[in-house]
């Protein structure tokens, strides 16, 4: 069964890098998520980092995953409090984390996946993988579940503040995705900004709007300002803003659904009547309860980056893994990184060669 | 019924400056509005500016609210889309808005409330108020909703951008209204920023972080850092960050509520069990539905001026009105302004002159 043994499968396969002792439970829990996502998708394949006994004794039970993975032990795991420093460190070369990544980098894998630590990933992904040409930062891209489906949101926490290129930047790459995931020819995209008139907010913000709207690209949409409770409604496909803002505002809305799950919950077992309710209605609250499951969109992507990442959430379980994973399998099948090239070399030619564009005006 | 014939009663009445003509619906929901607080607040009366024949025809109909009232003609009113700057000029002195501001001034009236737009009026309360001799910049207050009752974050959009210092005074002053509102000795208060820890997160916010904790205000236990999705759950009475930041978060914040209703809505609609048990539990539903009423907690409080004006939301109606007046009650019957007035005092003496602080060394 091992179909990597021929070129024509290998060719067709996908390979996942997967750093196994990330997250709050390590090899169990990523374990049986590689196995739900091998069910999902037969064409995959996964390697997998981490301590060979630990991974070894998991698989064991699981014959079939065994069969589609290879083990590459490291004696390394970056535990989920380390700085990203500390991180660099003690598990550069070595971490279960970095030849996750690396994997990506020297062509073994086409994506890697870690619940690990948010900040060492990102800084072993910079470290190993190095940012694009054009691209000063790089992003996470979150994927938020709205009203008309579902839009992509980045920087929800890569880095703090963004000039306005960094968020044109941040709109290309936005874009890319929402073409690999969404498959929509031409993305709209908005600018997150406080008030919808032009002449209000963050001036990054207004020139990166301005820039947008001159650049003219064909690859995206520029859908002007939005504001925060825009994005659930699904106004645009990108919503593109900076790290700080973008992680608080993504942190809100979890807070705010689970604020209304509370009370909801609370205003369901109150009477018995309210609980009568809920017994006939209960197919209906665990249908909204699957759409409102965290689970299901578990995965931030790092872009910008000679190769792709994918965060899980650490303390997710099995299932919600097996969606970091799905995500990550969604991106490489759609060929997002060269999206991302060629969105960008046609952005940036566009800017310096086409149409008697002035660079300088905007700076 | 003239009440304020008598001294002794006008002392204890409250006198509300309201601006008659602001809002979509101008007149007939404000003064609806101003109808439902008098019979919450049989102390109150009501200063109204705007076109007399407008509210005179309304006010006909509303004879128990006449005789607590008293209408001041103004021949402008500021429209709903009128520039700051623009408002300014037109409104100048003469406007419905400008004057119920400049009744707080000049001592007519305790508080002033509007439905007007957020940038005209606030821009008139500054000119017209002046900030408070410590204070650079105003806030805008909002009451939060959250599982442990309510909270209160600013700024949530009086000005973009805040630095340690701007931070610090919006602590004290969110302080000094969660004692005036919520009845706390010493209310709890935490920083917006992104990751718990010391070392995460803007500069500025750490610098406040430090400030507040050399500080060790009498008035107020600063609790660290929150995460976004900590506002939702009470983790402390007053959420600070600067405008940008909060108005998103804040708008973020109602558009997942109505986001989570609309599912909810959904589902209970799709089947005929879905809709028995909606029957059953129609109560709940509706104690659910009244917990998340946006009316409910309708007003922003500007703070950091020389009196205190309450921003109703433009789109409201008499309810939502209404509590925007009953918001302006509390502050002013609970002595918000000398509140605020004196925690800045002591926090002051404190940085200047008390045990050996170093005002230096935060710089």
């Amino acid at each position: 069964m091992h179909s990597t043994d021929n070129w024509q499968d290998m060719a067709q396969t996908m390979m996942i890098s997967v750093d196994a002792m990330g997250g709050d439970h390590g090899p169990p829990v990523v374990i049986a998520g590689c196995e739900q996502l091998l069910l999902r998708r037969p064409d995959v394949r996964f390697l997998l980092f981490g301590d060979e006994t630990a991974i070894g004794a998991v698989l064991a039970a699981h014959p079939k995953l065994a069969a589609a993975s290879e083990v590459r032990h490291c004696t390394v795991a970056i535990a989920m409090d380390d700085k990203p420093s500390q991180a660099l460190r003690a598990g550069r070369g070595k971490s279960s984390m970095w030849r996750a990544v690396d994997a990506v980098k020297i062509g073994d894998a086409q994506v890697a996946v870690s619940a690990g630590n948010t900040g060492a990933l990102m800084a072993m992904s910079k470290f190993c993988l190095r940012t694009l040409p054009s691209i000063e930062r790089p992003a996470i891209a979150a994927i938020w579940p709205t009203l008309r489906g579902e839009s992509i949101v980045l920087d929800v926490g890569a880095t703090i503040g963004a000039d306005a290129q960094q968020l044109v930047d941040f709109a290309v790459m936005g874009g890319a995705m929402a073409r690999a995931l969404f498959h929509i020819e031409r993305p709209s995209i908005g600018l997150l900004n406080i008030g919808a008139e032009e002449v209000k907010g963050l001036d990054e913000v207004r020139t990166a709007g301005a820039m947008l709207r001159d650049a003219n690209l064909t690859t995206i949409a520029y859908g002007g300002f939005v504001e925060g409770d825009d994005i659930g409604q699904g106004k645009v496909d990108v919503v593109v803003t900076e790290g700080f803002v973008g992680n608080i505002a993504l942190k809100t809305a979890e807070g705010t659904a689970r604020q209304v799950g509370s009370y909801l919950r609370a205003a369901m077992s109150r009477t018995l009547m309210a609980k009568i309710g809920y017994f006939f209605a209960r197919d209906a609250f665990n249908r909204l309860r699957a759409k409102m499951d965290p689970r299901k969109l578990n995965g931030g992507v790092f872009l910008g980056l000679n190769g792709i990442v994918i965060k899980s959430h650490g303390g997710t379980d099995a299932e919600g893994f097996a969606s970091a994973l799905d995500l990550a399998y969604q991106m490489a099948r759609n060929d997002l990184q060269s999206k991302i090239r060629s969105d960008l070399e046609d952005y940036h030619r566009g800017k310096f060669g086409g149409l008697g564009a002035e660079p300088e005006r905007m700076s």
